[in-house]
C-alpha cells in the first residue's frame, strides 16, 4: 500500500473525530494538529520520523542527523505560521551503536536552538537502522491563529520561500533552516490576507495538490517562474525532487509581495489540482515529488 | 551501551534545562515531563516505543499490537496520576504490510477509548520490523498536581495495585489495563499525602531502583508480600520479569490502606537501593528485571 492511499484511509476515518473531542480544531490532514488550550491559546502538534538509509546516506555525520531529525517537525510548525515550544524524541539505536550520547546531544542542542528544548523521550535497540522520531508542540500565532492548507481561494496569488529542486545531492536536506521567522513574519505582517501555507517536504507538485484539494482549488502555476535551486536545470526537478522544506504560500490578490517570497502562480476555480504550465502545456503534478 | 547508561548521560545533561525553560516543571527521568500550560493547568508528556520482535512476539494479532502500543503511554500518564487527552503515533511499516489500515483503525480505537483521541502521526516504510510510536499529551491531577517518583520519604507504606511477574507468558504485557482511574482515585483521596508513584514497565526491583533513587530512600520490600501472578512460583520472577503496568505507590503512614491496593513493604532511611527481604537475607533488587 503507499502512504498516500493509507493516508486518505486514515482521514476519512477521523472525519468524525472532531466531534468526539471539542478541543481539536484541526486533526489529521494538515501540517499539524491543532488543540484549544484549557486556558486559551492553540497548541500545535506534529510528529516525524527519520530513517537511516532513506532519509540520509549511510555515513551522514551524527550531527547532521541529528539537526534534520529536528528540523523536519520545526518546518512542520513554520507551515502554520506557529512557534515550536517543546519536543520530545525517540530513538531506536542500531545494536553496538557508539554515538548515541553524541546523537542526544545534537539533538536537544538543536531543539533549544529552534525554540523547543528536548523535554523527555524513549530510547531503545533494535536489529534495524537507527530510525528516530520527534514530537514538537508549538504555539499558533496569538493573532492570526493557525495558517491551513485548507484557505486558498480563487485569485489568491502563489509564493515558495526559496529555490527547489536538488536536495539530496546539495545536501539542503541537511541544512536547511526551518522557515519559522519567514512564517510568523507573514502572520504579522499579512493577518488574514495570508490564506494559506504548506510546507514542501515531497515536492512542489505533491505537496500543491494537497493543498489544492485541502482549499478546493486550481492551482496554476508557471514552470518559468518556479525557482530553482543552483545546479538544477528542469523544472521537473525543481517540482519534484522533494525534500525542500520551503513555504509555498496563497496570499489574496492586492497585497505588496512580501520580501523573502519568490510569486510563482495563482489560485483559480476548477477542480482541485496542482496544474504546472510550460510553454503553454499544462501538466498535472500532483503526482511528481516522494510518496514516502 | 546499555539504556540504562545512556539514560544517565542524557538525565545529567538535562539539569539544566529547568533554567532555559522557564515553563518546565519535571524534565527527562520520570514518568512524563511536565509543562505549565499559558492559561493554567499542567500538561503530562510522554513518548513509548514498540518495536516488532521485541515487545510482542510475530504473529501477534494487529488489534494487540495497536493496543499495546497506545496502552503503554497511558500507563506513564496513570503513573503521574493524570488523564490522557489527546494523541499522536507513527508507524514505520515493513515494506508490502497488508494490515496498515487496520492497525491505525485499532490505535484510534484505543486511543478514544482511553480518553486520548489520536489527532495525528506520521507513517513510512522501511526494511525492519514495525516500529510504533504513541506519544500522549495528558493532565495532572487539578489539585494534587503531578505525583513524581521524587515525592517518598522514609516511613511511607509501598503498594503496588496488583500481581506481578509472568507477563509474556501470560499475555498480560498485550491486555493490561493502564491503571488511570485507580491513579486519579489516588489523588482525590489521599491528596499530598500520596508521595510518589512510578509504572513497573521493567519490573519492580530495577524501578523500584529508580522511585528509591529519585526520592533518596532505601526501598524495603518483603518477598512473601509481593502479590505474583497466577503460576509465578518465585518472588525472584515477580520481581523481575517486568511488564506489569501496575503502579508501585509510597504513601504517607498512619493512612488507611486505599483500596485496590497491596501493601509490599516501606521507605526507610539509608543509601538509596530497592532492598528485597527474603527469610533475613537482603537482596539488592535494583539490577533485576528488563534494560530495554
Amino acid at each position: 500500500m503507499r502512504e498516500s492511499e493509507l493516508l486518505e484511509h486514515i482521514y476519512r476515518r477521523s472525519e468524525g473525530l472532531a466531534g468526539a473531542s471539542p478541543d481539536l480544531v484541526v486533526g489529521p490532514g494538515d501540517d499539524c494538529a491543532v488543540l484549544r488550550q484549557p486556558g486559551g491559546g492553540l497548541l500545535l502538534l506534529t510528529v516525524d520520523q527519520l530513517l537511516g538509509g532513506v532519509h540520509y546516506k549511510p555515513g551522514t555525520p551524527v550531527d547532521r542527523v541529528a539537526r534534520k531529525a529536528v528540523a523536519r517537525s520545526v518546518s512542520d510548525i513554520a507551515a502554520m505560521g506557529g512557534e515550536p515550544r517543546w519536543a520530545l524524541a525517540t530513538a531506536m539505536l542500531p545494536k553496538d551503536y557508539p554515538e548515541a550520547d553524541e546523537l542526544f546531544d545534537r539533538m536537544a542542542y538543536w531543539a533549544s536552538r529552534w525554540g523547543c528544548p528536548l523535554i523527555g523521550g524513549d530510547i531503545g535497540s533494535g536489529p534495524g537502522e537507527l530510525l528516530l522520531t520527534v514530537t514538537i508542540g508549538g504555539e499558533a500565532h496569538p493573532d492570526r491563529g493557525p495558517v491551513l492548507r485548507s484557505g486558498a481561494k480563487p485569485g489568491d496569488r502563489l509564493f515558495v520561500s526559496g529555490s527547489l529542486g536538488g536536495s539530496l545531492q546539495s545536501e539542503h536536506h541537511l541544512l536547511f533552516e526551518p522557515r519559522v521567522a519567514l512564517g510568523t513574519k507573514l502572520c504579522d505582517t499579512l493577518g488574514r490576507d495570508l490564506h494559506a501555507m504548506i510546507d514542501l517536504s515531497d515536492g512542489l507538485g505533491r505537496d500543491g495538490a494537497r493543498l489544492a484539494k485541502a482549499s478546493g482549488v486550481r492551482l496554476v502555476i508557471d514552470a518559468e517562474r518556479i525557482p530553482r535551486r543552483d545546479g538544477v536545470t528542469s523544472w521537473r526537478n525543481a517540482a519534484g525532487d522533494g525534500e525542500d522544506y520551503e513555504l509555498l504560500v496563497a496570499i489574496a490578490p492586492g497585497r505588496e509581495a512580501p520580501e523573502g517570497l519568490i510569486e510563482i502562480g495563482e489560485a483559480a476555480e476548477g477542480s482541485p489540482r496542482c496544474e504546472i504550465v510550460d510553454s503553454g502545456e499544462k501538466i498535472d503534478a500532483g503526482e511528481m515529488g516522494w510518496d514516502h
